[in-house]
C-alpha cells in the first residue's frame, strides 16, 4: 500500500485507540447494611467478586522463590523453610504448625485445618480471621477474648463459619468506598499513634485497610493465661514510622507464652507488613498503597476494577510493577531476588545465632539445675541481649515480603538481631566456661528434635523446603 | 488579554524553546599526544578545563551528613568520625593520619601533606595519584613500586610535582574521547575478570575510567616488605560482580602490614566505590554509570559539558538525580539519609564489635605471654572469624558512599561483619574464662591511647566528628 492510503488508516487506529468502548453503568443493586454474605455485594458488583473468589485458586508455582504458599493450592511448612524456627518456637502453637499462607479465601479455613495447638488463645484469634469479629466482639465483650475459638466461631451463622475476608471488611455498603471494620484494633492503635482514622486520606485508607490484620499484635493474658484482650504494640510510634525499637517494649510486657528450651515467657510477633512497609521504605515514600502494587487496576471487559485476586506481584506478571516501572519482567524479578537473597542470608545468619544462643541458655539452665554456679550477672545480661535478637528475628521472619517491603530496614533489623544474639553467645560462653561446662565451638542445635513428630497431624521435617543460605556464609558459622 | 491573542504568543514561545541558540563550534586546538599539562586542554576545552579547574573550591558545609571532605576547604580527621578504626589500624599509617577525601584537584596534594607512615609503600602510591604514573612504571620497572615515594615523585617535571587526576587519565588527547590510561592496574584486572576492556561500551567506559583509582587494591612486598607490584584483587569475580566474598581471599594473601593490637599480618582495603557499585545496586541495573551521578551534563553559555566538578550530589543540588528523578530536593535528601542512617548503624556495631574482638586477642596474647595456656583451636577459629570481620568493616568503611551506592550489600556485607566479629568474641570469652582470664561484659577499648598524639603532627581525638549510632543502638552493646 502507498503512504497516502496508510497514513489514513494509521488515523483511524490511533482514534479508535482513544475511544475505547465506554463503561457500562453499574445497576444500582442495593447492599443492605451489615450484610456479609459476599455473593449479595457480588449483585452488585460482580467482576470485584469475581476476581475475590480467585483468591480461592492455586497460586502458578516456581514463580516466588521465598513465599510459596498456596503454590499449587498447596501449603508449606515455614519450620521446614527455617529450621531453627522450630527450636525458637517449641513451647506453643507455632513450634507445631507453621505454614506459609495461602489467599484470602483460605485464611479462616486454614486456621480451623491447623494444629489446635495454634488457636489456643481463644475466640481473639478471630479478630482478623473473620468479619464477624467487630460484632461478636461487641456483643460477648471479655468472653470474646478468652472463650475456646471454636466455641465463639459456633456464634457465627452457620453458612459463615469457614468465611475469611469479606467485602464488608473493607468496604461501606452503600457506595464501596473504604472503612475501617476494625475499630476495637486499628482504630485504638491508630489513635495511639495519635492518627485520627477519620482523618486518612484516600490513599492512606488504600493502606489502612490492609493494615486491619497485615500487622503485629499483641493478646494480653491472665494470670491463668487466658485472653484477655488484643492490641498492636505501636505506642511511641507514629504514621511513616512504627520501629521494632518502638514496638519491642510492649510485647515484652505482654508475654504470651514460654520457651520450652530457654524457660523464658516471652512475647510475640506476627506479620508486620504495615509496620515495615510504612518505616521509610522508598515505595512508600514515593506515595504507593498496598493497593497499587497488590491490587493493580485492571481492565475487564468494558470496566476498569481494581484486582481483588491479592497475592505477589511476582506471581502475577509484576502487574503492578508495571504501572509505574518501564523494565521488563526479567529485570524487575531480579531486583526483588537481590533483596530477598541478601535479606535471606542474614535472615539465617540471625536465626541461625538466635537458636545457638537458647541452645546455650538450656546449657546454663542445667548446669545451674546440676548446682553449678553459673554468673548471674552474665546470664541476665545475655538475656536481654537474646530477647532483643529473638523478637528481630521473628518480627522479620514473619513479615511476608523476605525483605522487599523495605529492604534497608529489614537488613538493619537483621544485622542487629545476629550482633544481639552473638552477643548474648558471647557472654553465655564466658559464664558456662567459668562454671566448668564444655561447649563446642559449633553448637549442636538437636534440630531434629524440635522438627519431626509436631502435633496431631505429627508434622514432619522436609528437608526439600529449606531455604540455604544464597551467599554460601552461613556454614562458616 | 483576549485569547486570540494569547495562543499565537504562546505558540511563539513555544517554538522559541525548541530553537535555543546554536551551540559554537569547538575551536579546532591540537593537543600534543601525551600531553599532560591541563592548561594545554584548556585551550580547547576550556568549559571543561574551568570545571576541573573548580574541584579546588570548598565544598559546602552541612548538606553531606557523613561525607564532609573539603567541605570548607577543610580535611576532616577519618579516626575522630569512626574512632574504633584508630585501635583497628593502629601498626601503620592509616592509624596515624587518615582523612576525607577532598576534591581532585587536592589528591596528590594531601598525599604530601599526610603523614609519611602513610607513604611508606613507596612510589607505587602515585599509581592513582599522578598522570605520570603510567610512563614512570613503563621507564622504572620494578624500582617504581619500591623506590621511596618522593624519590619517585622527584622523577616526574617540577611544574607537575603536586598534579592529581589530570585530563590525560581519562580522555584521548585527539577527540576527548574516553580511554583506560591505567593499563598496568585497571587493564590487566578486567582481563583477569573475562573482560576486553577494549569492548566495553560508551556507558561502560563512564564507569572505567573511575574504577582506575575509584577500586580496592593490593600491594604485594618482598620479605623485607619492599613493594614489588599492584593489582586490583576481583580474581574470581566478573564485570557485574565483584562481591566482598571475590576479594577477601586475594587480600589475605597479600599482607601489607601487622596489626598493632593482635599482631595479625593483614591485608587492606581501599574505596572499593567501583566493585560495591557495580554489585547488583539498583542504579547499576537501570544502566547508570559513575558519570551520569557525579558528573551531570550542564549547560554552560551555549554549550552543553559533562561537570567535570565531580562531588556527591547531596552538595550540588542533586544535579545528577533530578535528570531522572522528579522529586524535590527534600525528597531525594531524605531518601540518602534513609539509607546512610542505616549503614552508620550497623557501621559502628560492625566495626566497634571487630575493635572488641581485637582487644580480647591483645588479652588472649599476653595471657599466653604470661605462661597462660589458650586453647589453640578456639584462638585459632576466632582469628580466622575475626579476619572475616575486619575485611568486610574496612571494605565498606573505605567505600565513600556510606551505603547510597548499594544500600543492601551494603548492610549484608556489614551484617555479616558484626556477625562474624561476636562470634569471634564468643569464641575468645570461652577461651580466656578457661584461662582463668577476667574480661569485663563490656571491653574497655582504651581509644585515647589509639587517637591521641598521631604521627609527626600529633593528631589528637577530635570528639566534635564522631557519628553516633542514629538508631542508638550502639549503646546497648
Amino acid at each position: 500500500m502507498s503512504r497516502d492510503v496508510l497514513l489514513p488508516l494509521a488515523l483511524a487506529a490511533a482514534l479508535a485507540a482513544c475511544n475505547p468502548p465506554r463503561s457500562e453503568p453499574v445497576r444500582p443493586v442495593k447492599i443492605a447494611e451489615g450484610e456479609v454474605e459476599p455473593a449479595e455485594w457480588g449483585k452488585a458488583y460482580p467482576l470485584h467478586h469475581e476476581s475475590w473468589l480467585e483468591t480461592r485458586l492455586p497460586t502458578p508455582a516456581g514463580l516466588s522463590k521465598y513465599k510459596r504458599g498456596g503454590d499449587g493450592g498447596k501449603t508449606f511448612d515455614k519450620l521446614s523453610e527455617y529450621p531453627y524456627l522450630a527450636l525458637l518456637f517449641k513451647g506453643w502453637g507455632f513450634g507445631v504448625e507453621y505454614n506459609e499462607p495461602r489467599g484470602h479465601w483460605h485464611m479462616l479455613k486454614d486456621v480451623i485445618a491447623v494444629d489446635p495447638s495454634r488457636i489456643k488463645a481463644g475466640g481473639v484469634c478471630l479478630s482478623c480471621k473473620s468479619p464477624y469479629a467487630p460484632r461478636l466482639e461487641k456483643e460477648l465483650g471479655a468472653d470474646y477474648y478468652s472463650q475456646p475459638f471454636h466455641e465463639v466461631r459456633g456464634k457465627i451463622p452457620a453458612r459463615h463459619q469457614e468465611l475469611g475476608a469479606a467485602c464488608i471488611d473493607c468496604h461501606t455498603h452503600d457506595d464501596l468506598g473504604l472503612k475501617i471494620s476494625r475499630e476495637f484494633t486499628l482504630g485504638k492503635a491508630l489513635r495511639s499513634i495519635g492518627t485520627d482514622p477519620a482523618q486518612l486520606s484516600r490513599q492512606e485508607m488504600r493502606i489502612a485497610v490492609c493494615a486491619q490484620c497485615h500487622v503485629s499484635y499483641a493478646i494480653p493474658k491472665d494470670r491463668d493465661m487466658h485472653s484477655t484482650g488484643i492490641f498492636f504494640p505501636w505506642q511511641g510510634g507514629r504514621w511513616g514510622r512504627i520501629a521494632i525499637e518502638d514496638i519491642i517494649p510492649h510485647v515484652r510486657a505482654t508475654p504470651e507464652w514460654t520457651q520450652a528450651i530457654t524457660g523464658f515467657k516471652l512475647g510475640f510477633l506476627r506479620h508486620p507488613e504495615f509496620e515495615l512497609f510504612t518505616n521509610g521504605s522508598t515505595h512508600f515514600a514515593a506515595g504507593a498503597a498496598c493497593a497499587d502494587c497488590h491490587m493493580p487496576y485492571q481492565r475487564v471487559g468494558s470496566s476498569k476494577i481494581s484486582d481483588h485476586r491479592i497475592m505477589s506481584p511476582l506471581k502475577n506478571g509484576f502487574k503492578g510493577c508495571v504501572q509505574c516501572h518501564s523494565e521488563d519482567q526479567a529485570w524487575l524479578k531480579e531486583r526483588v531476588l537481590a533483596t530477598q537473597d541478601r535479606s535471606a542470608s542474614l535472615l539465617l545468619r540471625a536465626g541461625y545465632a538466635t537458636a545457638g544462643a537458647a541452645k546455650l541458655f538450656e546449657k546454663a539452665n542445667a548446669a545451674r539445675a546440676g548446682g553449678r554456679g553459673i554468673d548471674a550477672s552474665l546470664y541476665e545480661q545475655a538475656k536481654r541481649l537474646y530477647e532483643e535478637a529473638f523478637y528481630r528475628v521473628t518480627f522479620i521472619g514473619a513479615e511476608n515480603s523476605l525483605g522487599f517491603h523495605n529492604p534497608a530496614e529489614t537488613l538493619r533489623v537483621l544485622g542487629d538481631a545476629a550482633a544481639f544474639a552473638l552477643k548474648a553467645e558471647a557472654l553465655l560462653r564466658q559464664a558456662l566456661a567459668r562454671a566448668g561446662v564444655p561447649v563446642p565451638a559449633k553448637v549442636d542445635l538437636e534440630s531434629g528434635r524440635y522438627l519431626e513428630g509436631r502435633g496431631e497431624k505429627k508434622v514432619g521435617f522436609e528437608p526439600r523446603l529449606e531455604f540455604k543460605d544464597p551467599f554460601g556464609t552461613q556454614s562458616q558459622f
